[in-house]
């Protein structure tokens, strides 16, 4: 089931359930918890997508692809083979933006933004210390999101504050796919005005959600709408002003942003 | 002026205007925006005190007192007399608790937990891109904080997510005073079982919060509520099961917590 929130014409906020059709079903009640359908029909066309839903919080992983963990050795003069353990960092819930918004390069970035097209699993109850099983059955679903980065500031500052969380640095949807199963190969591609530039597959990730909230969950307690980033892999590169980037999960949907100077 | 949040006996939570009689006012209205007293009362004694209000996301200053840089360059080996720029890090808003309630050492904590004590500014008003005289008038006002951290954390993690953002390591009240204003030498003191144990003056922030939400606000719009934290001083120590730590923002007041063992 695709699961989206909205706006329509007259400014009405929603949650929805998308046919493959494209037609949306307007919800009643609460996406976490009891809800229903209803008769009130739109036409996706007609429609603008929003950002799923609300986190308190979100959290990256750290490096979680081999290919990503070469480009860190590279940049640190480090050479790692694997990761004995996540390393999360906090991505700002005011940095995210949805299906269609622009991405902003700030006037002050020192290197310009990079694209990391990622999965993102989306907590459906309250989880704390839960073991991996458990973490399983609280993910409500999956959407993907684009974790713009700016590595001067990734590099220099002590935390990812503004290299991952500056404004609009965090496109996320289109909607919650909760049929999916990030351990089977699902692919995550970038293209960047219609070009494949990035590709990898959920299955790869050397912590798998399960693992990742298992592990976030030991010290924060996670709540429903909290989004775990599956981190990205290889080498991405730079976006300049007037780029549409694209987001692509297999199974899931596509993530469109366009890429504008402040 | 001091606003706190409460419960009273039939867990009705409200906000209110606290007199130097220790008498709330009930507040209606929203107390961003436009708010009035009403003519119900509380004594203060009867009624709970909660973390005085919501913040979307929470930040540190890094460093912030000569003393506590000092600490850093014994534990890093380093020998830095002076700090450039902010060095903003994220603490989980999930930490909050308020006061008199528990703080709890993690039952997998390494090392064991440390208080910090520290005034915080909460913000007032939507906050981008602002110069430092515009920051500080979108201050609403100043509470009182203990930066609960965990050094083997902190020191080991990417990030301070669980260093400092662990379920309960952000004890906060016990009240908003508006009528403060931290560039006077105010003094900020921790105590243990009554004991003093640091003590610091506002006065003395490397970077005033004026300099901190302009610094933050460049990349990251600051929304009301949000809080940021002034920095603590000296040498920290470890907490026992048991312990009553105290932090008192002089011409704030005192935030008073106990510690547990999980």
């Amino acid at each position: 089931m695709r699961i989206c929130r909205f706006k329509t014409n007259d400014d009405q906020e929603s949650y929805g359930v998308l046919t493959n059709e494209n037609i949306i079903y307007k919800i009643e009640g609460d996406i976490f918890g009891e809800f229903q359908q209803t008769a009130n029909t739109f036409d996706l066309k007609n429609v603008k997508l929003l950002p799923p839903c609300f986190p308190k919080q979100m959290y990256g992983p750290g490096l979680n692809f081999l290919d990503h963990l070469q480009m860190a050795n590279e940049a640190l003069g480090t050479n790692a083979t694997t990761i004995e353990q996540p390393d999360p960092w906090f991505k700002s819930i005011t940095s995210i933006i949805g299906e269609g918004e622009n991405v902003i390069i700030p006037k002050d970035s020192p290197s310009g933004i990079q694209y990391e097209g990622e999965c993102i699993a989306i907590i459906g109850k309250p989880t704390r210390r839960v073991d991996e099983d458990t973490a399983w059955g609280n993910i409500l679903g999956y959407t993907c999101g684009n974790d713009i980065s700016e590595r001067t500031w990734q590099r220099d500052d002590r935390e990812f504050w503004r290299a991952k969380g500056s404004d609009t640095f965090a496109p996320i949807g289109p909607w919650i796919e909760t049929s999916f199963d990030p351990r089977e190969q699902n692919a995550m591609i970038v293209r960047v005005n219609g070009q494949e530039v990035q590709k990898a597959y959920t299955s790869d990730m050397f912590f798998n959600f399960g693992k990742l909230i298992s592990f976030i969950s030991q010290a924060i307690t996670l709540s429903p709408g909290d989004m775990i980033w599956s981190g990205t892999s290889g080498h991405p590169e730079n976006m300049s002003h007037g780029d549409i980037v694209e987001v692509e999960v297999e199974n899931i949907g596509i993530l469109t942003n366009k890429v504008v100077n402040e």
